[in-house]
Parts: C-alpha cells; structure tokens; sequence
C-alpha cells in the first residue's frame, strides 16, 4: 500500500518493502481517475507511456531506490517543457511540441523520477489565484468554493491530493509559494539563477524561477538539489557559493504594525502571530522591521516596467492571437504596451534605489518571516474582482524575486474552524537557500499540521533537515585569546561568536611560554598523564577569518587539533615542543585565566 | 618651482621644500592664462575664490602635505557638481547652479584638493572624441589638429597640459579611457558602483562611473582611494570586498588575429604589440582570446536600449529645449525613443547571454588587455563622419561598465614620428581596481614616455604602486601534501598555486609518523640541532582555503610557522611532541620525497 500522501520517505519505505514504480503507476493513475478536481492537469502522461517509463527505470536502475528520487511521481506545470508532451501555458492556441525536456526535467528524470503528467496554471503564468485558465479553476483541496492559489494551481493540488510526490511550479510574482500557503503544502523558491530555466516559458524572463511543491521542507530542498546548478543557456543562470546563516539565535524580521495588512481576515493574522510565537520559541529573536521599501518593490512587479517582460514573451503570438488569451490576462499583458524603455530605466532606477533602503533593514535582521498570502478568497470573489484581489496574494511576494532573494513557504496551520490553511515565507539573502532550510523545517515540524490535504500525516524523521550548515570553524581557545583577554578581539572583530566554554581531555599539560607579549600559555598533550584538564573556548568563525588568523599566529604556536573532555576533536592551540624546554608548568591552576588571577591577586 | 607635469610626489616635493598652495594658484592661474588650447574649462573658479580656497586649506592643515591631497589642484568635468558653480553638461541652457559638492567632490575637497574649474566634454557625456561641445573642441596636446578624445576632453587636456594634477572624469561608453590614451595619461575606470555618482548628471545611470585621469597609476588610485565609499544615496553604489589577481604570472588575455581591428592605423596596431612584448617581458602569460562577445556587448551600448537612459536622464529638458543640443547629441538621445519597455528587456536578455559567454573566456585568463582607441582621427575627419568615426573609438571600451569590470588605461607610446600616443586597458573583475593597479604601474614604468605633454619626465618612485596584494596566504608544506604526492590534490582541488620549492632552516628534523594514510612526516624544529634543512614547498592559497585546509588536518599534525633557510617564517606543517616518540628519524635524506624515494628503491 502507498500512503495517502505521497512523500519522499514514505514512497521510499514502501519500495523497500517491496513495491515496485510500475505499482506506483497503478496506483497514481486510479487516484488520478477518482481524483473530484477536473481542472489539475492540462496534459496528462499516456498510461502507456508512464508505465513504460517505470519499466525502463526499473530496467536500468532495479535495485529499489537506488537513485536519489527512484520511481517518484512528479508534476509539472505545463509552462515547463516535457519532450513528448505539449507545453501550452494554458493557451491551447500557444501549443508547441517541445523535442527535449527542460533541464530541470532532465536532470530530475536522470534521478529516477516519473513525470505524470502537465498541470493547469494561470494562463502565462500570469496570476497568483489559478482561476485564470480556459481549462477551468483548480480548487483549495479544502473547499472546493475557494481558490487553489496560482498561477502554479494544479502542480499545487496535484501533491496535496497526493497524486503526485512532487510538482513543478514557477514563481515570478509567487507562484511557487501562494498555492503552497493554500494548499497546506511547502514551496521551495531558489534564489534566482540558482536553478536553471532553459525550456521554460518565460514570464518575466530576468525573474523567473522554478519552484519545488512538496510535503516537507527536506524533500524540497532534496528534489531542487536535484535540479540545482549552472547551465550557460540560461542567460541568468549563476554560479554562486552557498551563503551561510547562523545556525541559532536566527533574527527574524516580522512586520511592524504599520504595514501589518491582512484585507481584514483575522484568522490569518492570527496564524501569523502563531507563527512569530512558534518562531520565538524555537529560539529566534524576533525582530520588527520596516516593510515598506519592499513592498514599494513588490508594487513595481505588476505596476511597473517588468509587465513588458510578460509582452516580451509573447508578443509575436499576441499580435496574431490576442482573442486566444484569457481576458485578464490579455489586458494586463496588452497593458504592457504603454512602457517606453525610458519607463524601463526609471523602474531599474526606483528599484535599486529601493534596494538600498532594504540594505538597512537587512543590517537588523537574518531572514524574513512573512504571511505568504495576508487573506484568500472564494473562486466567485475573485471573479468578481480578478485584479484587486490577485493583487492581495502578492503583498508579501512581489519582491522576493526583484531583489534575488531566496524564500521558502511553509504551512502556518488552519483558521478556527480547522478549515482553510495559511502559510508563512521565510526569506534570506541569495543563495541562502540551504541555510534558510533547516530553520524552515523546524517552524514547519513544530505546526504539526500534516501534509496537503493530510492533516495528520507525520512529517518523517528521515526527511528532517540536518542543522544548518552555517559555514562555520570551530576554533579552541586556551590563552589570551579566551572572552575577556587582551587577545579576544582577534575572534570578535571578524564577526567570530562564542559558542560554549569547556575542559579539554585530561592528558593536556599547560606552560607559561617566555617572553611573550601579552603573556601565553604553551598547551601540550602528554598521552598517559593525567590533570584536571584545562578551561578552553570553544569560537566560531568563518573559514576566511579562520585563515588568516592561523596566519597571523607566531611561532612557537600553531593550530591542530585539541581533544575535548568529550572526546571530540576541535582545532585548537598547539605549541612546539622546544618554546616550553625550562618554562613553567600552570597545569594544576586548571586553566590559563585561573593562573592569571592567581597572579594578579599576588599583586 | 612647480614642476611642469603636476603629480603628487612632484607637488609634495615641492610643498615639503617651502612652496604653498597660494603659490601653486598664482603658478595655475598663470599657467591657464598661458594656456594655447580656449576650449579645456567652461567654468573657472575665479582667481579670488582659488587663493580663499588655498588660505582656507592652510588655516585648517597649517603642515604641508598634512592631509592626503594637500593643495592639489584638480579640474572637474562640467557634469559633476562643485557647489558655486554651474553645471552645464556643455548645454548652457541646461545650467544650474548646485547648492552641493557631489559626493566625489566633497571627499576630495575634505582631502585637501582644491577645484581649479569645470572642464569641457561632450555634451551631456555623449560622445568618446571631444567635438560635441558648444565651447569648442579641445585639442590633443601632442596636435592640435587631433581630437582630444572624448566626452571627458577638457579634463584630460587640463592634466596633460599640467594645468592640474588630476582631473574627474565620468565614463559610461568609454570617456574616462580614450582620452587618457591620446594625451598620454593613465585613466582609471572603477568598477561601477565603487565610487558614488550623487551629484553627477547621468549619461546611462545604470553604467556610469566618475574616473580619474593622471600622470602615474599610482596618483590615480590614490586619489580614487578618496573618492571610494558606499553611498546610499546612489542607487548603484555597492559595498564589496576587493577581488583579488595572481601577484605573479598573470595571464592576460589579448585580441586573437580575427578580433583584431585597427582602422587601417598600423602605428596603433603596432603600439599594441609592443604592449603586449613589454607584458610579456614583465612575467605574464600572454593568452589570446576570443573578443566576440564583449565586441557584440560594446554593440549594444549605442545600437541598443541603453542609449533611452540618456534620454531618461534629460527628457523633460529635450521635450522644450531640443533646439539647445548639439546636433549630433540630439541626434543619438532622441533616436532612443523609438525603444519600448520590451526592446530594453530584451537587450537585457542578449546582454546577460553575452554575459555567459564571456565567463568561458574567463576562464583562461585573469585579466583583459586591449588597445584603448584602435585609433585617432582629426578634428575635421571626426566632424565629417561623427558617428562612425566616434565608434571606433568605443570598439574595445564599451563593453566594460555593461559587465560591471574595473578597467585602467595606461599609455602605450607613440607613432613612429613620435608625433601621437595610444593606450591599452587592463581590464579586471569587478572589484579587482586595486590588484589590477600593480600590473597596470609596472607596465607603466616599463614604457617610460613621461606623463602627458611631458615626454621625459620621469615617474617618481613614491608613486610606485606595490606589488598586489593577492589576497593568498603562503603554506609550507613538508610530506604528502608535495607535488605529485597523494595529497596535492587538497592543495591544487581549491586553484592553489606552487610558489617555490626550498629548504627549511637547519635546526629542524624530520620523523615518519606511525600509522598515518598515505605516510605522513612529523616536522619538528629543535634549536641548537644543525641538520642539512628538510626540502619543501611553498604553495599559495585563498584565506578561505587554507582555513578548510587547517580545519580538516588531523592530529598530530597542525599549522604553525615554519622558519625557512632564508630566515623568513612563513606558515606550516608541525607536529605534535607525543607523536615522535619512538618515531624513526628520516632527517638525513634531507626531505620526504627523498626518503620515499629511498624507500621505494628497496622494493
């Protein structure tokens, strides 16, 4: 039996207990045919050709989950190529035939994943309600009254209707994140460049961004891992280093009163405070920020400049088809047509302008926290009003993708009623995208809300997210480097952070080295002897600022390796042996700083 | 006495042997009035104002040179504000009269500077020859029949004709090199966003940048050492780490055959060559490149959407004084509004695609090197063909700020008459202004042609530019980390580069370290001990890499410093005491691969 949801530790016990991907096959395709939402796919894959495809895997890789996503069913959103299938941005007039999939496809199906099929969207990707399509509205899988959230809708329903272990999104606006926030779902946004776009239907091509819809922050960040890396056909593809957070006492930037804004729907800022209370507890700080330089940024997205990049996108099939196109869709595109490039200029002016009040903001802060969308709607009140109240669900996105953030969206839990869920976005600077993930999971893993539709589904202790990697040296002090010493600016001034104070293993001897200025201790391991062992520091520092501070060590000391009273190994002060040939041993005092005050206290 | 060409050293010598900066007005003031060439200033700092301004500066600073450009004058182009004076871009009715020094200004005049007047340019910076200007076109120092090159002409004639000791440029195409290069001058472009523009009147927004121009590389950084500073004020200013070049072997990347284009201007083609012979003979590694994506870059600056941010920037003043242009300058700005907000993305997208292109050729080298102008022409030959003419000027310029580079010109010599100079430019990463300096110096020095119209004169020691600072740190290593041993790769994996091999100090001996995999060495210095000094290398490597590299070593083993046989210290392998005990001694061989070497031989 698969489970009702379809994550990846789930799928992958169920393999190993002897399921095969052509069973998988079976089984998506009865969900998909009893599925009650008509509107999720546009396209789906033959039958035929999906069990072909489970076979063919099974042909080249048949020890179970032997690749890193081994028979996992995936959705796509049909602005994203699939060879075989045709990609039409949801205007059947658009219609091509794409002859290779799209990089990410590639590499995704290179894993062993199955793609099941093309999902609806707003037309164009332009939209973040889903109601924008000619192939009908796909609904909240809670209430099918209310909107699925878009422009990535079906990909969204697909996973949490557990016919699909994943999807596909695009995010311009917030795309890849507003249906997660609807659907109970996680929405993993890279940082732009991050993942490649090349066989992608542009939106606005400088950016867009391909997003990850699943159950769990872990297997997002596992999947886009997957589709991750530089690709020179892309003209905003980048290669960039990781960048770090630290990995506790995160500062949080929540919203001040001021622009606090949920259209009047209570029980969403309610999930919000729920949200920075949950934050805190996990031992964040919280901290109020201005919001307004980003959400003018946000303004420009649609009320600005970049609507040109949506005409520049299909400007040639409008000129010939423009009856083709949804009527929202066609007048905010068409509206395009107004922008000279002197606008265009003058927006890339107000926005890096803009960019520069985010800096300050930023000097507060670590990531954001934000209510992915402040309010939803039904399906009927956003007919009724398309553009104002789509406009709604982008307060808290717009900007994310201007300024090159990286952002993840996470469920926040259900409204009173246990009815409609809300969702919050962590954001961090670019290519914080693993770093911003462990703290992600833990929010997540605290709401205990399931996963999609299945509210009470465990999240897996396999796909926890380790600790964040937050790029980090540990570095032993002992002497005049420890808290307080004439040394420790050395650790402060780059940014170092104290992590705990401990003993180093018994077998250390310590000695007051001659002639040092300010005074220095020699430590030395002597295998067999036995002492109290010596009060050290345990610092932490970047590996830059680890180098050069090893660099600007004299002899006679050095960096190795200290062994802890917990056995573990740390880099720490080492001394050559010939600087403490007749120099005094400090061993008993237990520790350079209780020497020191030993001495002072001589007077 | 004042020297002919003013650069620094020669006017601190001259103010520490009792001359002052009243004196230096009366010499400039003199010097103007003396001057053959009517079109370098539009607007002079009257002689009244310029003595308060030096009294000013001596009542503040009484000691000579006690501030960083104590009483050094300087000339400023007419499209940088100098509080009190017009700005006019070279449009009269355009002037006005600014209440505030633009930043640049201000941190100069903080330094000690003194603004002698605002220099002629083509109008509103539009242009790489000097022509396009009510107030007549500045002449070349070395003819007055030639061009003065453009748009920063007044500024660079000012210098070169030692009017000034340095004057401010603003360069978006190409006006902050060209006319360096006909004046025999050294032009240093900064990375876009590295000096602020608040307070000058945009060319492109987007890719201007203020530039010095000056008779040795050193002034030039010096001076933009003041200039530089995060600014928020600017959209564009950016707060960066400087990037770091190789300090030796740089690989500098030339024109390959099919990318060579001169004009039929063999003197200048020749100049280059020898450019590339004296790079060469100073240690580089000449490597040709392939010029096509930059070449289609440059394009698009003039053929392309950039040009609507001229029109951006004086739009509401062409719409009711177009009559007030200069035709050409006309011409080109409203030639942009035929771009719609579609074509400026669009040229974004070819830009960025260019963009991945040039990162394969960055691959190969570490810097760029190309002529300045391919060539020079007569004032009356560019005012017969402006356009054209003005082009091949900009071929191998205006790609730079486009791709966010740091570039300095500097002279590459004269024709065979002696009659006219050229110039190359280094071209850099972004950020990397200060490492490109040294090269930039050497080469400088190796051409020796004086500085501007003073042929002879020579460039002073103090104004040297020291050798780069590569931003590496130098490793010793003594056992499995040599070349060709198992552990190189984690020298060579992170772009580690040998730097030399030598021997240690005699006073250290060397120990086979039990179980260690691969065999492993124990280096451990002993005073008084007279041995034949272990051999081992010296590698350099990023902080970032040594510090990874500290961070993963193993006990016994650590990094300390390492004495070599020439007496310096430098960092290196040592070894824990516990761990020689009872270890073989291998002192001997007189270094590791020796002793494996001996080993292997056994069988």
């Amino acid at each position: 039996m698969f489970p009702a949801f379809l994550d990846l530790a789930s799928l992958k016990a169920a393999y190993a207990g002897g399921l095969t991907p052509l069973d998988l096959v079976e089984d998506v395709l009865a969900r998909i045919a009893a599925s009650s939402d008509p509107a999720i796919f546009i396209t789906r894959t033959p039958a035929d050709d999906l069990r072909a495809a489970a076979r063919d895997l099974m042909a080249r890789a048949p020890e179970p989950n032997s690749l890193p996503l081994w028979g996992v069913p995936f959705a796509v959103k049909d602005n994203i190529d699939v060879a075989g299938l045709p990609t039409t941005a949801a205007c059947p007039a658009f219609a091509y035939r794409p002859e290779q999939d799209a990089t990410v496809v590639a590499r995704l199906k290179a894993a062993g994943a199955l793609v099941i099929g093309k999902t609806n969207l707003d037309q164009f990707a332009t939209g973040l309600n889903g109601t924008r399509s000619p192939h009908g509205a796909p609904r909240s899988v809670f209430d099918s009254a209310y909107v699925s959230g878009g422009s990535s809708s079906g990909s969204a329903i697909s996973v949490a209707s557990g016919l699909a272990s994943f999807a596909l999104g695009t995010d311009t606006a917030g795309s890849g994140r507003v249906p997660a926030a609807f659907n109970n779902l996680v929405g993993i946004k890279p940082t732009p460049g991050l993942v490649p776009n090349v066989g992608v239907v542009p939106a606005c091509r400088s950016v867009d961004v391909v997003t990850v819809f699943a159950g769990t922050v872990g297997d997002g960040v596992a999947i886009r891992k997957v589709m991750d890396g530089y690709d020179a056909a892309d003209p905003f593809s980048r290669k960039a280093k990781p960048a770090a957070l630290p990995a506790s006492k995160l500062r949080i930037g929540v919203l001040a009163g001021g622009e606090r804004e949920f259209y009047s729907n209570a029980a969403y800022e309610a999930l919000y405070d729920a949200a920075i209370a949950r934050a805190k507890a996990l031992g964040a700080e919280i901290v109020p920020f201005d919001y307004a330089p980003f959400r003018q940024a946000a303004e420009l997205l649609y009320n600005g400049p970049w609507v040109a990049e949506r005409l520049a996108a299909v400007k040639d099939f409008m000129a010939s088809n423009a009856d083709d196109f949804d009527p929202t869709v066609r007048t905010i595109i068409s509206g395009a047509s107004k922008y000279d490039a002197v606008d265009a200029f003058e927006g890339l002016y107000k926005l890096e302008a803009l960019r520069q009040k985010t800096l300050a903001e930023w000097q507060k802060v670590d990531v954001l926290m934000l209510p992915t969308s402040p309010t939803t709607y039904t399906v009927e009140a956003m007919l009724a009003d398309p553009i104002v109240k789509n406009g709604h669900f982008g307060r808290y996105t717009n900007f994310a993708n201007l300024f090159g953030y990286a952002a993840i969206a996470i469920p926040a839990g259900f409204d009173a009623d246990d009815h409609l869920p809300a969702g919050v976005t962590l954001f961090g600077p670019a290519f914080s995208d693993d770093a911003l993930a462990s703290f992600a999971d833990a929010m997540h893993r605290a709401l205990a809300a399931g996963m999609g539709k299945e509210k009470s589904a465990p999240l897996s202790e396999a796909s926890k997210v380790a600790e964040a990697y937050d790029g980090l040296v540990s570095l032993v002090v002992v002497g005049a480097h420890l808290s307080g010493m004439p040394l420790n600016h050395e650790l402060t001034g780059p940014g170092g952070r104290l992590l705990k104070a401990c003993r180093t293993a018994p077998d250390y001897r310590l000695f007051v080295l001659p002639n040092t200025t300010p005074p220095k201790p020699g430590l030395i391991r002597a295998p067999g002897f036995t002492g109290p062992g010596l009060a050290v520091e345990v610092w932490k520092v970047t590996p830059e600022a680890f180098g050069r501070f090893v660099q600007n060590i004299p002899a006679p000391l050095g960096i190795g390796k200290i062994t802890l009273d917990d056995g573990s190994q740390v880099s720490g002060f080492l001394c050559e042996p010939y600087a403490i040939e007749g120099a005094r041993e400090v061993t008993e005092f237990g520790g350079w700083r209780q020497y020191i005050a030993s001495e002072k206290s001589k007077g």
